[in-house]
């Protein structure tokens, strides 16, 4: 049995199977309607997100299966002190996959080790997003029709943003990707991921304007400057308009760059922005739905 | 693609559709169980509403769908400062209709202008509730056989109620009907809905006490005195006893009179007056499924 | 129609036959898939509980039916002062079956008076929780093959634990069971609970040390000592280690004796203790899975 706790839990191989599977789902949803059909999947949100919570719930009644789970620690027995080895023993007699996300990190990591059923992390702490990271990838090979020979930016909150360390990690796999990373000096991406980069041998740089870079740029990856990672009110007002996309800085880039943004999007990217074809955020909304249930179908071991 | 944002938005021909299918609905369940298999609602409830939020999911899986939603602002992305146009946006890559209950007034016509799926306003402030306004003329309808030539009063709090403001400007569009409102001063209708009911030349009269006016009613529609409109709590209780139905008043009203009530009350009908045949406050309730399932179907343009 | 609100709502006999039914369910699953196709159950769960909520809810999928409802009061019309009573004829409107969970005593029996459909009570607050019980029979049965000639220990909060009063009434109505009941002296069974094992004439005594029983039980009851049932932090603390089972005491037990738990657990049970073969906890939460499908079939009257 396996699990999706991390990012690189595939190889690039069977990371490809699944962008294709993915693809083809999305040609044919029709053929795939009833592939889960009386099977549950148990979305365990230890902490509120709307949008990765309901985006597993389309994606398992896509498929013809059910959910069950709760939405927030205070409606689950966590508050009565139960471990999550102990609920995930539980949930593994309710449901055949889970998608948990807890505020602290390793917590999908450890239900793993006790679960009889799939555990995908669906986000724990600061640390990592995998099914988040899927979706970027997804986006970007099905809008670009491929994974290498780019130059992505990434811009924000580099520092916190998991959704960015993720993805740096992922595409560090595939060739000839340049990196160039935007972000205000105290929000710079943590050492360890410059050492990834340096390792690998890819080719990165760090600016603070992000109008210096945009023209380079095949894909700008934007990230919300999150106020639940700051410590004070100030730092957090001062950061978060630092790195605002608008039609003029659009104007620099090439025709075919594509934004994208993890969301939820706060006022990083101006609105007016929406109705450019390369601001491609919600269709990567759509394609986060398709490659979960990929997944939920690869991790269920079910053929079509 | 169309909308339900207020209860105006269907023509009264339109209208009589939406009920005549109701009623088939309710007489013939079965022929509309599987009508929108593979479908699924989002119930988008940034305020609690066990009853309105229950209904809309009862309908759709009623018709062979299913459904997805937060139930509270708490557990959505909300209280990340998301704003409520990139949530419909994300939602309609989720669901293929939604149901919105919103605080604000206005915010599900806002989500319609950028849905990508039919938005059903399920309560806005104090604004709108139109699936209320049709659950209660479907009542009406119903055990009447007529939405013309009534007597309608209407009591309580008339200031704030907004089912009341709704279901009195949908009512103006039939034929002889006349209003008694029944109301403690402060509490009487807002002038503007005064001004509707003159433009539309329609008898009305703005009464204090049930007692005087019970003998004439068709229908007497009670309304919740909601603790959470009133400023403060001297005021609340000062008002919330004044206007309470009970087997004394209803010995004034005519045989085949109907009360009804949009619920949850509190005490305004004295429980004694739940066996009355003519309190048809929870059949409302059933009408009030049927009604939304013939909303659905309508919006997603299901034929059967 | 019936409801189940207290364990003993069931004859023997009948009982019998509803385990009879989850064994059926448990060894031929696919027979039951499609039972309560189109059926719903609402699940009014006004305090959280992830555990019970989720079984009726997988419960209720594995059959076939689709679910509603709300995990907390919150979410719920109870915070606009709706009572029971009106919320249940609601209900009715809306679902074909309903588990309710309250805080306050008596609730489900008070809805099931006003209830148009089944209700089961899925705990009351310190009350009973029926369900529990049946969960707690069917692995006693199941894996003891037999109700009667048993000698049982219940260990922990004796005066506050419901599952552990409706256990012991539930198997007084059973041939030669003997009761050792382990707790501190302030948390001693109720008096009524001695009176009830007294009338019933079944032998039992109470103990403060667990190890001294240990070798004599064929079944040990272990229990939380739930920290929300105190009323300060001091006598909680001096408490919740006092009955502790590690693998220590479990050497003293016989090689057949098994350890069920109504879970959650904090750490009244060490984790060393999961993998001994004699742990069937977690077998005890699947069980609870089983006998729910046979608890919704039998008060819809489905037959298979």
């Amino acid at each position: 049995m396996r699990h999706l706790i991390s990012p690189l839990d595939f190889s690039v191989e069977e990371l490809d199977d699944l962008l294709d599977l993915a693809s083809d789902i999305e040609k044919n949803p029709d053929k795939y309607k009833e592939a889960c059909k009386g099977k549950k999947i148990a979305t365990l949100f230890y902490e509120p997100s709307t949008r990765t919570r309901l985006s597993f719930e389309a994606a398992m009644i896509n498929l013809g299966g059910s959910v069950l789970g709760f939405s927030s620690a205070d409606s689950s027995s966590a508050s009565k002190g139960e471990s999550v080895s102990d609920t995930i023993r539980i949930i593994s007699c309710y449901a055949d996959i889970c998608a948990m996300r807890h505020p602290k990190e390793g917590a999908p990591l450890v239900a793993a080790s006790k679960s009889s059923i799939p555990v995908i992390n669906a986000g724990d702490g600061g640390h990592q997003h995998p099914t988040q990271t899927l979706t970027d990838l997804m986006t970007i090979r099905s809008l670009k029709g491929r994974l290498n020979n780019l130059t992505i930016g990434l811009c924000g909150d580099l520092k916190f943003g998991r959704t960015v360390h993720s993805l740096i990690n992922a595409l560090l796999r595939y060739e000839n990707i340049s990196f160039v990373l935007i972000s205000p000096p105290e929000l710079r991406v943590p050492e360890y991921i410059r050492e990834n980069l340096t390792k690998a041998g890819a080719p990165f740089k760090e600016v603070t304007k992000l109008e210096d870079v945009m023209s380079d740029l095949d894909i700008l990856y934007m990230t919300r400057v999150q106020k639940e990672r700051f410590f004070n009110e100030e730092d957090y007002i001062r950061m978060k308009d630092s790195y605002i996309l608008d039609k003029r800085k659009m104007k620099l880039a090439k025709d075919d760059m594509l934004v994208l943004h993890p969301l939820p999007r706060v006022n990083e990217i101006s609105v007016e922005v929406d109705d450019d074809p390369r601001a491609v955020y919600f269709k990567q909304v759509q394609y986060g739905v398709y490659v979960r249930m990929a997944l939920i179908l690869t991790l269920l071991e079910v053929k079509i």
